[in-house]
C-alpha cells in the first residue's frame, strides 16, 4: 500500500506527519497523522492509538491535545486516525453525530452506510498494517486511547482484541451507547434495529461480560456538558462490579473540551508508556 | 471597563477564559484570552503576554501552543490578545498580511488605518490596565513573548518599555521589518512613507540603539519557510555587536508552525517565570 505525505513538521525533536492513502476497508482516500519520536530513528518504538470524537478529523488531537511532548519524552509513536470515511459518494447525514465525522468505530451492515463505514476493520486491521509497514513502530506493543466517541472506540476495541492492545485508557468516553442518545441512533443506523448486534460496541456491556486483562485508566470531567449522553456512572459501576484493575477518575470542574484532554494527556501517555516499554 | 465572559474552561487546575470588551484604543469590541493558574485563587501572580502572528486571533496560541501546563506549574498568568481590531467599519485589505489580523503592534497615523489600528496603545496600556483590574495578576511583574509578527511586537515593546516588561523572549520574530516584505508594506501603510517613523518598530534597530536591560531568549527554526522575511541574522548580529545578554538559538529542522512554538514553549515560560517570580 502506498502512502502520500501531506505534511511533516519537526516537533519536540521528532516528526509530526500527515499522510493519505487509499483504504480498501472504506473504499475511500483516508487521511491520518503520526507522531514519531526522535528515538525511532534508531529503534522500533511502541505505538499509542488516539481515536477522536464526533466531528473530529485526524487534526484535532494532533494540534490541540499536546501529546507530542510526552510521546517524545517516553519514546513512543502516536497515531491519529480520522473518525470516518469522507468525500463525495460517501453517505452522510445532516446531523453532526451521524455519518461523516461520526463513524463510531463499527463495521456498518446497513445501507446506505455499509459500502464505506467499515471503521472497526480500518482501525484494527488495515491501518495498523500500513503503519507497521511504513513507520519504525513495534506492532507487538500497541496501546489505545481516545476521547468521547474515540474513548468508546478505544475501550471496545481493547476489550475485544486484548491480545493486540496491551494497554487502554480513555478521556470522557461514550461509556454506554446502547442506552444513550449518543449510540442508539448511530447503532441503529449502522448495525440495524436488532440490539443484539449493538452489544459488542458498548464498553459497559463488554466491561460487565469480560473486562480487560490489564489495568484501565479513565478520566471524566465533573463539569462535562454531555454527562447525560456519556453515562460514565454505568461504566464505573461495571468496573467496580467486576473489580476491574485500574482507575476511573472524576476530575472536578473539567468539561468535555480539549482543555480537559490536554490537562491529563501526560498521565495517559506515561500510563501507556509504562505498560508498553 | 466592563468585561464579557465568552467562555471559561478548566485547564491544568486553572482557568482558560475568553473575554470581550469595548476598547477605547481601537474603538471596537476586542476579544482576548487569559489563562489563570490555580494559585491565583490565593495570590496575585506574574503575567506573561503572548503576542500572536499574522492571521491569528486570541485563539491560535490558546489552543495550539501548549503553554497552559507550564504556566500552571510555574504559577504565572498568560494573556493572549487579538492581533488587530476587527469588524464592519474597520479598514481591511485583501492581503493576509495587512489590515485585520495584521496590526503589527503599532499606532497607525495614516488613513484609513488610523481610526482603529492603535494596537501599540491597546497592548501596552489599555489591556494591561483591564487585566490588572479584573484578574489576580501583579502588573509590576510582566513579561512578554510572541511568535513571528508577535515576536516583533514583543521585542519592540520590551525594548521601548523595559521598566514595564521585566523579561522578553520571542519565537521566530520578524526581526528587521524595515528591511523586509513583512514590514515595509505595513509600516508604509500604517505609519507613512517617512522611514524615520518606522525605526521605533524594528527590533534590530532597537537592539542596535539600546538593547534590553535583562537577558533575551530567541528561538528560530532553521527550516522556517519564511527566513527571508524574518531576517533572524540581522537581529542576531545586532545582539552580538552590543554583546546583549541572552541567547539566540537556531533550532535545527524546525519550521514556522505551532509545532515549533510548542516544542520550545516550556523553555520560554520557565525563562520568564525565573525572571518574574
Amino acid at each position: 500500500m502506498s502512502l502520500e505525505t501531506l505534511s511533516e513538521n519537526r516537533s519536540f525533536g521528532g516528526t509530526q506527519g500527515v499522510y493519505r492513502h487509499k483504504s480498501q476497508a472504506t473504499g475511500t482516500d483516508m487521511t491520518f497523522a503520526v507522531f514519531m519520536p526522535e528515538i525511532a530513528d534508531h529503534t522500533r518504538v511502541p505505538v499509542l492509538w488516539y481515536l477522536s470524537g464526533l466531528t473530529c478529523t485526524h487534526e484535532n488531537a494532533m494540534t490541540k491535545a499536546g501529546a507530542q511532548q510526552f510521546c517524545a519524552d517516553a519514546g513512543i509513536a502516536m497515531v491519529f486516525p480520522d473518525t470516518s470515511p469522507r468525500g463525495e459518494g460517501v453517505a452522510d447525514d445532516e446531523a453532526y453525530d451521524l455519518g461523516q465525522g461520526a463513524g463510531f468505530y463499527v463495521n456498518a451492515t446497513q445501507d446506505p452506510w455499509k459500502p464505506h463505514f467499515q471503521m472497526w476493520h480500518y482501525i484494527t486491521h488495515e491501518l495498523p498494517e500500513l503503519i507497521g509497514d511504513n513507520f519504525a513502530v513495534d506492532r507487538d506493543r500497541m496501546g489505545i486511547t481516545g476521547h468521547s466517541m474515540g474513548g468508546h472506540g478505544a475501550l471496545t476495541i481493547a476489550m475485544t482484541l486484548p491480545e493486540r492492545y496491551k494497554s487502554v485508557s480513555a478521556f470522557a468516553p461514550i461509556a454506554n451507547p446502547t442506552q444513550s442518545d449518543w449510540g442508539q441512533k448511530q447503532l441503529t443506523a449502522y448495525l440495524g434495529k436488532d440490539q443484539q448486534a449493538w452489544q459488542a460496541h458498548d464498553a459497559t456491556v463488554l466491561m460487565t461480560e469480560r473486562g480487560f486483562p490489564g489495568d484501565v485508566l479513565i478520566d471524566q470531567g465533573t463539569s462535562d456538558q454531555f454527562l447525560d449522553k456519556l453515562k460514565p456512572e454505568a461504566l464505573a459501576h461495571a468496573m467496580m462490579a467486576r473489580r476491574q484493575p485500574g482507575q476511573f477518575r472524576m476530575q472536578p470542574g473539567y468539561d468535555h473540551s480539549y482543555f480537559f484532554v490536554q490537562s491529563f494527556m501526560a498521565d495517559h501517555v506515561y500510563w501507556h508508556a509504562e505498560r508498553l516499554l
